[in-house]
């Protein structure tokens, strides 16, 4: 029998996050649900579980950069990508009907994502609660017959509920971008076929132009990039830690000695992985 | 006498907004309570207002594109910028000790932004509530003797509440940078002496190179970039937003050039603001 594939991820059951390790991993993968975004690192790190998913930005919000520190600081691999669309959905106990709803429970971002439900409902009550899974979780203990939660429809499904009103978010374009970590392995097998993409990490002394120069060694060989960011190092001024994703796969000739270049004008510089593009 | 000026921000009295405006315009300026990051804008563009004052970045969760958008749909000009160090107090009713604590409300970003606090008082019971600022406000409306807030000194204050512990994030590196906008001036005064920055905003075609060609419009005149971001422009695969600050004023002729380079090479260009940078 084949062992079955655990994965952390950080919320509740039925967490967006979920939905990412089902698109990356498929439905066979156990979902290993943990409270922090440092205990789904250091699960991987310490062999609790063969892979972790986590978010890594979001088209609202930006990039998480707590997840990029954590990258850098548990040495772990990036092995694929994939983006979820956040639809947000009402959901009751079963047997629950539309008209007997008062109270909504779901974390503050979720609600604050769906304002002009709320303005064309002004008699529902928003409740605050820490988590969107988490607020189905709790309108199930409760039996409630009063209250709705906010949520995937994975949290409507995982706890048994019914979703009243599909997709009540205000923006269709809010998506979630997560990336797929495993541990470092001496050499992976490629996936043959396909376009690949590198994530890395630089840091150039500030002169100007340093940032300039550190592109070149990308776009003197035709290397597309797909992500920049820059952030600045606390506690040193004029310094920056940037953020690149390459389309290329980190074993090309081009891509090896594009790094190779970068490596001469960067302080300091990590691959944090290379894996298959997502859609 | 001279009429107070008013300034909008997001979320309630006492939020870490209200602590931007004061770090920006001083004790004098009227703070003025929005619901919304839209209805922030609304209000300076409809002159409810005269200043507003918006979150852009954060160190841990990145840029808040949310507020980019409403730079470039609101047509207003950022004239100043500030950074609040993010300090969670542990705040409560006066007369109420520590040794009475039962419950902590606070905003569930709040609560998990003080995670070593609560590992080292697993008696505490944490409640999910709205906004940081509220907590405050409804710890003090209820009277509550066995419960806590977790918000800014400012809230503390605001509310006549008293701090029982100061200073209980677990990350101090926690900075939020704030834009100060203003309604477009068709001329403004110089603030004389000191560095300014100017931000914007282009979009390039994705061909290989397009963003190097464009940082050559600064590279070559010696400008220093400050922030690089690129943000996916959605239902166009390939095309992609730039946030770009520069260390310089809009009106400087190296500066001037740069910008007629530039829009030699992007398909749109928008001077967002220039101002004094912020310490």
């Amino acid at each position: 029998m084949k062992k079955q594939m655990r994965a952390a991820f950080q919320g509740e059951l039925g967490a967006f996050s979920q939905i990412a390790v089902r698109q990356l991993l498929g439905e066979d993968a156990v979902p290993v649900a943990c409270e922090r975004f440092e205990q789904v690192f250091r699960s991987l790190k310490e062999g609790r579980v063969e892979r972790a998913v986590v978010p890594i930005e979001n088209t609202l919000h930006g990039s998480i950069h707590e997840n990029y520190d954590h990258l850098l600081n548990f040495d772990l691999e990036i092995t694929g990508e994939t983006s979820v669309r956040i639809v947000h959905n009402l959901i009751a106990a079963p047997g629950v009907k539309w008209n007997q709803i008062r109270r909504v429970l779901s974390h503050p971002v979720a609600l604050n994502q769906c304002l002009k439900f709320f303005a064309a409902n002004p008699h529902l009550e928003r409740v605050t609660h820490y988590d969107t899974a988490g607020s189905v979780k709790t309108i199930m203990e409760e039996k409630a017959t009063d209250a709705a939660a906010i949520a995937s429809a994975v949290a409507s499904e995982i706890y048994g509920a019914h979703i009243l009103k599909r997709s009540i978010e205000d923006d269709r374009q809010n998506y979630t971008r997560f990336f797929l970590l495993e541990r470092p392995a001496k050499k992976r097998a490629g996936e043959g076929g396909g376009e690949r993409k590198t994530s890395l990490v630089f840091t150039t002394r500030n002169t100007p132009g340093a940032l300039f120069r550190a592109l070149s060694a990308f776009a003197l060989r035709d290397l597309s990039l797909t992500k920049i960011e820059s952030r600045p190092l606390r506690g040193k001024p004029f310094e920056y830690l940037f953020y690149v994703d390459v389309l290329a796969d980190v074993a090309d000739a081009k891509m090896q000695k594009a790094l190779g270049h970068l490596e001469e004008l960067a302080d300091f510089l990590r691959v944090l992985g290379c894996y298959p593009r997502g859609k």
